[in-house]
């Protein structure tokens, strides 16, 4: 017996290459929101850093001046574009929280252009070409969604996609959708079997989240080639492959790996009731069991 | 720079179609132990509850003659077979632990036949034509994993596949390889897609557990349709499917879904340790702020 309520959402997703130019960036953002929002779109992504290059391929202190404080310049500019095309916006941010304080910050606005939430990314990355460590310190806000007029998002940032415990949390506190804003590519040199391998798994992990938590996942990625200023490695090719999976991971839409691409696709919300009714699987959580996953190892 | 060691082992896995008769399903697995130990296997999985028909699409209290000892005669018999054929062998039965207490138990049997642990199942399903909740206790040893001459196994039964949360307890715990003996299929009223969506969830969201643990993964299933005795459904087409995917989720081996197949596949457990060296996700886990999962809901 299925059950019939409906509550379909459009979802709009921009997957862009950028430039070293911030105003370009935004205003290419800007004239994607519209068009999207003319094509129906409720609730918009963003990739992660969307506003600048992927300046964490070096440690380099001049970055610190591509933070914003919250709220300011960056919350005023995207808050105009929420309200003005009537659309939530999920958007990320270099945060200044103070001197010395930086994070990597997902800001949900408002239909009327309002902060209705920020997330500040838990889980950082450090690999060579990915050097977050260095910029951003680990969020303090834990795992909490964020409610808005079209549902509560349960938004998470790129390294975080592959900790299930993050999606968990988010769904146990009534997250209606999962969201990564991302910023992952290709190291150019790597084989082609490896780089379909990592492509692979990134896909895979994400759609289990959907899964294992009976909600749809939207995760949006950069895509493009952008250059190692080092000049020590051979830079990233950004893989793009944003997507939307159903609350049974099935693929709902997906974006190409090596184009900027704009896409609205449906989502119905609904479906999450009938999926967790089939597979209840919050039912059967041994939580009497999980006491040592709070570890960080258990030997 | 790629870590060179190797440490690979044989891996057999057996999908059966199983029949009424005990003693014809035993002795169909033991062939099969014998050829894969004959083409070199050195681990051999087999499906749940592979003694018999998937007794759990009614809820009849005669069925509870199925259950077994440990030791018993179920031991006696596969553990010959692992001393006689020099492999580590993960079965599955039905374990009666005291009368009118019950479990969905996996043996693990060391080569010289002797049991290596067993895991008694901690997440058990019951849905129509599933009813498992009524004849097996929740398992109450635990995420162990179980010590062997060719590595730690992760073993985990079937419904279990669908939280991360074990995958995750058996990896923090050293599991070399998550192991999950499975008896799953179609409603055959299904729709086409409906299906395509089950069995893709099922194969996505164990890739995902080698994914986000760096570990390999093999699940075996059985095969085929077995009426409900009531008569009240249309009975379960098990998909098999059974496969082994590396530790980026890599799909190394799969069984077809409709028909019997034994086969050995090499797994590199070395692999693992390049994989988590560029994928460092043990590392930046942030238990400081995992403390609601042994929470059954957050609100």
């Amino acid at each position: 017996m299925e059950h019939n309520e409906s509550h379909i959402i459009s979802a709009g997703i921009i997957q862009h290459y950028f430039s070293q130019d911030i105003e370009t960036n935004r205003s290419r953002n800007e004239q994607s929101i519209v068009t999207l929002a003319e094509e129906g779109a409720k609730l918009i992504v963003l990739s992660e850093l969307h506003d600048s290059l992927y300046f964490c391929q070096t440690e380099n202190v001049d970055n610190f001046d591509l933070a914003f404080p919250i709220p300011g310049d960056f919350t005023a500019f995207y808050g105009r574009i929420a309200r003005e095309n009537d659309v939530v916006i999920v958007a990320s941010t270099f945060e200044k929280r103070a001197r010395g304080l930086y994070h990597n910050t997902a800001v949900v606005f408002e239909r009327d252009g309002s902060i209705a939430g920020i997330y500040r990314k838990m889980h950082i990355p450090d690999d060579p070409g990915f050097y977050e460590k260095f910029y951003f310190t680990p969020g303090d806000l834990g795992f909490e969604p964020i409610e808005t007029s079209i549902g509560t998002l349960g938004v998470l940032v790129c390294w975080d996609q592959w900790y299930p415990e993050a999606a968990r949390l988010m769904a146990m506190k009534g997250a209606d959708i999962l969201i990564y804003p991302t910023a992952i590519g290709w190291n150019p040199d790597d084989a082609i079997d490896e780089k379909r391998r990592q492509r692979d798994a990134w896909v895979t992990i994400q759609r289990a989240h959907a899964i294992s938590n009976g909600i749809p996942v939207i995760s949006v990625n950069r895509v493009g080639y952008e250059e190692d200023p080092s000049g020590q490695t051979s830079g990233i090719d950004f893989w793009g492959s944003s997507f939307i999976a159903g609350p049974q991971g099935e693929i709902l839409t997906e974006c190409p790996d090596s184009e900027a691409d704009d896409r609205v696709c449906e989502i119905n919300l609904s479906r999450s009731e009938n999926v967790r009714r089939w597979w209840p699987f919050l039912r059967d959580r041994r939580i009497d069991a999980y006491g040592d996953l709070i570890l960080r190892y258990r030997r």
